[in-house]
């Protein structure tokens, strides 16, 4: 293990934070918070000593980063950015340490629980940095540093291997920095139309920022507990349409932008993605229209839910755990697809679900005829057995993260059934944000224990990093000295 | 696809049927039951003439049996075998066809799930051969069929490891008709062992076999509708002890008569499944003693729970539906663990469990260290990776199957709660037989559609025959003439 690379690349990290945190802090002046502009500085001023202190230590290091030291990277690093990120809520008095830390996992691993009651009781700068971590989880604060520094060292792949969600990482150029810059730009350049249609919308630049950066990390975090309920049907439909559109693969927006269209178009895995999208906002529809007795509002009620939970971001614009067994059945399959892989989505990924499918096919065809050389094949490419072998044992590793969240979870609830505890697991594993029964939709994670509480924000960590990096940490082969 | 060859296979299992069909035919005369005497032995009178016309039709055949065919006997086997099964149901009017097939499934797989509301309505002659299916099904009637017909053919091998569960198929010696032959003379001792300590606790000679019938195939189906609550200390803890000892893989059994008792003790699969019974009891004991409030009742009760689902039996001594969320979720895990392969229990198996373990190990080993070498060792011996990948595979499968019943009964179900759905796969799946909610302990299946009966029905046999034989018939692969 490198430490001194580790260490060094962890405090860049904590440094950018750092940078990022300002911003809040300019909010916060701006609507006259001065006490909260004031707290802001301070967390980003705390934030840069640490990185810096990181920094000066480690100016003498030896640059290589191999995979092990990628793991360790990322897992330490979104652990350091969710405990610095947490200082606003805790200097602020808005929310206790445990409560700060749910919360500020579940901005940067953009699911979208939260635990706070009253979202009037923070100020407009802590709200806005809590949607912010949002944005920049969605698609990776490494990989926002790699964009932004000039550290193209040979090991970065690693680092971007294990932050970028999907079985495999596509690379879009030779070199990896402009990777990380056009995924950021593609990233920037969505955002900010969706910032302008809201602004169409009649939302401030304020709410259009927030909802904006809630919609392209797939997080959730709103101004308003009842989330969209009351926002027009033009801002319900836009939001609605963009949470589809984070979920995208970026590789697809980049070919798109490249002149390669009908290359994009060509991808299964984008219109498996439409498809499901379709068909579970046909069949939600059909169960739920007695609910809303026009075409209109049933169409966009069925629509915004699917797109919310598919793309995992966890906006709602009506409590969908009153729905009908059916459509909640169908809303229940959905936290587990997730988005496409190379989106901002978490989940399982459609990606994966095609290769675990196809994986299935070639053992059942290697069953009948046992000399048979199965070949996969997914987007025209095949598929080596490596990366097969890595998507059927991810699966497998999910499962058992998802059962050991909910049997945990039980054993220290004896208040909450075993339904809300088995979606909050799913919600948290899956970065959806709100689930069924207690932490159904309108409702939140407070009631939980302080303990609970961090084995969830524990579950949402382990969801954005895809769980490898995280369960990695565990394993001495990691912290062997060579 | 050697047709003639299975259909032949199929005759004879027919045959088998209609002959063992004597028997409660012979318990109706002996209650004097007259007519249900006369349904049973006109149903035997039906499945053997149409075995026979098998038999005729096919005479002249290859004996090659290769792993389809293997396949499609087993299939064919399990679905000839419920729906003649079901007969006796249907013409002694007890049952109409739906529910006599969903009940026959549930006896054959050995889940123990009843549709059946007033158990005292049905004749003791069809009470005893619904019991009896538990029996035959544990071990499996085609097992039976090669321990007592001389068919010893090369292909056999394929319908063995299609029939006995578990990850890997143990020949215990080289001639498989003596396997075979073991396997039932060790369950038939086992068996007669609990009826004779049945019989010690007071219970006639025909309850003591329905009881050892329900135990020795993890059965559960019994005499009342509220199971076992109200016999005495001494039979639960008879019944409770055989259910663990059904679930011990039966390799082990034969080693231990062999004299080889140490190297018995030595497999970690047996270690693992006690450890479960003892960590979960005990776990389950600590979250329920103020329901009992003395150390007797909360510890056979607990015990008695724990046993029946882990060994996917399904009796139950409590409404253990009411138990604290604690005690459920640790309920709510052992539905999938299973017993060990091997053994006449359902579920993924201990062995499973321990091979996904193994495997996850392995490639987390070598995310860490790319170049490795991850060999896997199981009881001494290396697994190969084809068994493992079949492993991996299993689960995942498994996974979409339970997710597909859950998803189809949510939707054909408007007025059944998710968690009902959700158990209701889960119990039949794994073959246990109660779930919770509307399916818990002293209520039963009888509320469901006759299409979610089908449903479920297919659901038991899927989790009976370890999936891959059913979803192989949907394959083209094996329908293709070579």
């Amino acid at each position: 293990m490198n430490r001194k690379s580790v260490f060094y690349t962890l405090g860049l990290l904590l440094d950018i934070e750092a940078v990022l945190m300002i911003v809040p802090a300019l909010v916060s002046c701006a609507f006259r918070e001065w006490k909260s502009a004031g707290m802001l500085l301070l967390s980003s001023v705390i934030a840069s000593a640490a990185g810096s202190l990181l920094l000066f230590i480690c100016r003498h290091r030896n640059k290589a980063i191999y995979a092990k030291e990628g793991f360790v990277i990322v897992s330490f690093g979104w652990l350091l950015l969710t405990l610095f990120g947490a200082m606003p809520f805790v200097l602020n008095g808005e929310l206790g340490f445990i409560d700060a830390i749910f919360e500020t996992a579940s901005g940067f691993t953009t699911t979208g629980a939260s635990i706070i009651t009253d979202l009037d009781s923070l100020s407009r700068g802590t709200m806005f940095w809590r949607s912010a971590t949002h944005w920049l989880g969605g698609m990776g604060v490494l990989v926002l540093m790699m964009a932004i520094l000039p550290t193209d060292t040979e090991g970065s792949v690693h680092i971007l291997r294990a932050e970028v969600p999907g079985p495999t990482f596509g690379k879009f150029v030779p070199k990896l920095r402009k990777t990380a810059m056009i995924l950021y730009l593609i990233y920037i350049g969505i955002t900010l139309i969706e910032v302008v249609m809201l602004l169409c919308g009649g939302l401030s630049i304020y709410e259009s920022l927030v909802y904006a950066f809630g919609t392209a990390g797939t997080g959730g975090f709103g101004l308003r507990s009842n989330s969209l309920t009351d926002y027009s049907a033009y801002v319900q439909w836009v939001i609605g349409v963009f949470m589809v559109l984070f979920g995208v693969n970026f590789n697809l927006y980049y070919l798109a932008i490249m002149g390669k269209v009908r290359m994009a178009l060509k991808s299964r895995e984008l219109w498996l993605y439409f498809g499901i999208v379709i068909v579970s906002t046909t069949l939600v529809a059909v169960n739920v229209y007695s609910y809303y007795g026009n075409m209109n509002d049933t169409v966009r009620n069925s629509f915004f839910q699917v797109s919310s939970i598919l793309s995992t971001t966890g906006y709602f614009t009506a409590d969908f755990d009153a729905w009908s067994v059916r459509a909640k059945a169908v809303l229940f399959m959905l936290y587990f697809a997730g988005g496409c892989a190379g989106s901002t989505a978490g989940g399982i990924k459609i990606a994966r679900l095609i290769l675990l499918g196809k994986t299935i096919r070639r053992d059942l065809r290697h069953m009948v005829h046992p000399h048979s050389v199965g070949v996969v094949k997914f987007e025209g490419r095949r598929v080596d057995d490596n990366t097969l072998r890595g998507v059927t044992s991810f699966f497998v590793l999910y499962v058992a993260v998802l059962a050991s969240v909910f049997v945990l979870l039980s054993l220290l609830e004896p208040a909450v059934d075993l339904l809300t505890n088995i979606t909050a697991s799913m919600a948290t594993l899956n970065n959806v944000g709100p689930g069924f029964g207690m932490v159904g939709p309108y409702l939140g994670y407070s009631f939980y224990s302080p303990v609970s509480k961090v084995i969830l924000s524990l579950s949402m960590l382990l969801g954005r990093l895809e769980i490898y990096p995280l369960i990695l940490l565990l394993s001495p082969a990691i912290w062997r000295r060579k």
